[in-house]
């Protein structure tokens, strides 16, 4: 890639130094896939009815009611609100190391409903060889996410090799508190901050305090991310995946409600971002299996 | 120090994965001084006198009219609300890249009101030398500071060696917008979360995401932070710095109203946190001159 030599080669005009060398990655449909819905909608339809049983209310109440009929696609395909109330309920006054516990255990037991495979062997390959490259040549490689920060962290260091400090996500207010005599951090059921669209931009400056020189991402939701990436001086790289291999993962692009690709697919060119095309850039797509 | 070496001894029953290794460091008067005032609140009055011809309401407006009829000691010994209009007046609107200039610009001229030296140079020595120790047996060293994220972040890494990413500190809103066609972010009149006493921890585990191993700290407002560090199983190590050399460099702890020494002092010994006695225990203080 002749964007990493430019900017690795000392003497050459685009050389940048080591500490400026910060490379952001989305994580849904970029670093993993996010069909036939976001893996964390179905870790919270999952904890929902693992709570059910302490909230017989939910039976009558929206839209918990909906996933308890075995309806999980009508909440899939609703409105974020939904969705947010469910995070809201499942996420909410547990402490962060509780929290990381409910998330480790769903990943270790939860399923991909199409291929079968724990969520966190539908990474891609590719992906995951762009990162180990990055890192070789210096680069601090972060996740910035629409997802939520706490769910990301607790596998991205296995998984990616990126520790927690270098994960950026939307959140909920948390606070410090006692808790039979022990200090802990507890997760409040309120969002605090959506790491989508504009919100990418920020929470980079907030969690890395500078402009990346390298984005890549793969729906409308990335579009500020790589515009602010590649609008400064310098050599900048940003990327898209285009998803388009039916038969190895899935198609989607502009009609997609989830991981919708249209505005940032027009404006590539003239932005110059590069379009990776998953059904002939990509052998394989992911580590364990090469079709879905 | 013992206790870095039991977590970095291979086999040691105490051993921490480098991953783990996370050091947490307060930054006024822990890394630099703090005293008459804190050095934030300094470049606050010269950015208000600074941006004056601008805003002749000022001259009527309070606490604006204080500092420029030029008694600033007045707004400093006051409410916390004062500074926050200060700050708010000073940082709001500009975009990022804007507020890094005028921070830069104002380091390199100001000087110290007693010493003569660039605020930069009134660092501790022992300090550096710690931070020095601490990434050689591969810590990641960060600041968590009551002071404001962005303005920490102009000169952590030249200074401490600590890049903007592992920098955590009290903080405005910021918001992504397009000014002049170009994309960038814009610092807004809002404060968003003040990162001290228990925000502190907060602040960690938002930035960093897991609980540090080692916390330093020299006021009450570093005493969540401190009890959250310690409170956990394994090898855990908290230091307090006491301020008691007044000829070499300040003295000042329970009655203080900058750096207040209080609660925490007085819980050291039953928290296992070291207290440092600078007169004692620093042959050097800063850098460059060995007494104020
Ligand atoms: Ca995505
Ligand atoms: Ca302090």
């Amino acid at each position: 890639m002749s964007f990493v030599e430019k900017v690795t080669t000392a003497g050459s005009k685009d050389y940048v130094d080591p500490s400026q060398r910060i490379a952001v990655f989305d994580n849904d449909g970029t670093l993993w896939a996010e069909q036939p819905v976001y893996f964390q909608a179905l870790f919270l339809l999952d904890r929902i009815k693992q709570l059910s049983p302490k909230h017989p209310e939910w039976a009558e109440q929206e839209p918990f009611a909906t996933v308890l009929r075995g309806e999980p696609e009508k909440i899939l395909s609703a409105d974020e609100k939904s969705l947010v109330a469910l995070a809201m309920a499942t996420h909410g006054n547990l402490t962060d190391d509780e929290f990381k516990i409910v998330v480790r255990d769903w990943l270790k037991s939860a399923r991909h409903p199409q291929t079968g495979l724990p969520f966190t062997e539908m990474v891609y390959q590719p992906m995951l060889e762009l990162l180990a490259y990055l890192r070789a040549e210096h680069f601090k490689t972060f996740i910035v996410s629409g997802g939520g920060i706490d769910f990301i962290r607790v596998f991205a260091e296995e998984t990616y090799g990126i520790p927690p400090e270098q994960v950026v996500g939307t959140r909920n207010k948390a606070k410090y508190e006692i808790r039979d005599g022990t200090p802990v951090i507890v997760k409040l059921p309120e969002l605090d901050f959506i790491d989508d669209g504009p919100g990418k931009p920020a929470g980079i400056h907030l969690h890395i305090g500078r402009r990346p020189i390298f984005a890549a991402g793969n729906s409308d939701g990335d579009y500020q991310m790589l515009d602010w990436t590649t609008s400064s001086e310098g050599a900048r790289f940003g990327m898209i995946l285009h998803h388009n291999d039916e038969d190895r993962e899935f198609a989607y692009d502009r009609n997609s409600s989830i991981g919708k690709l249209d505005k940032a697919w027009t404006d590539a060119e003239t932005k110059y971002w590069t379009v990776v095309d998953i059904k002939s850039d990509w052998k394989t797509i992911f580590p364990t299996s090469s079709s879905k």
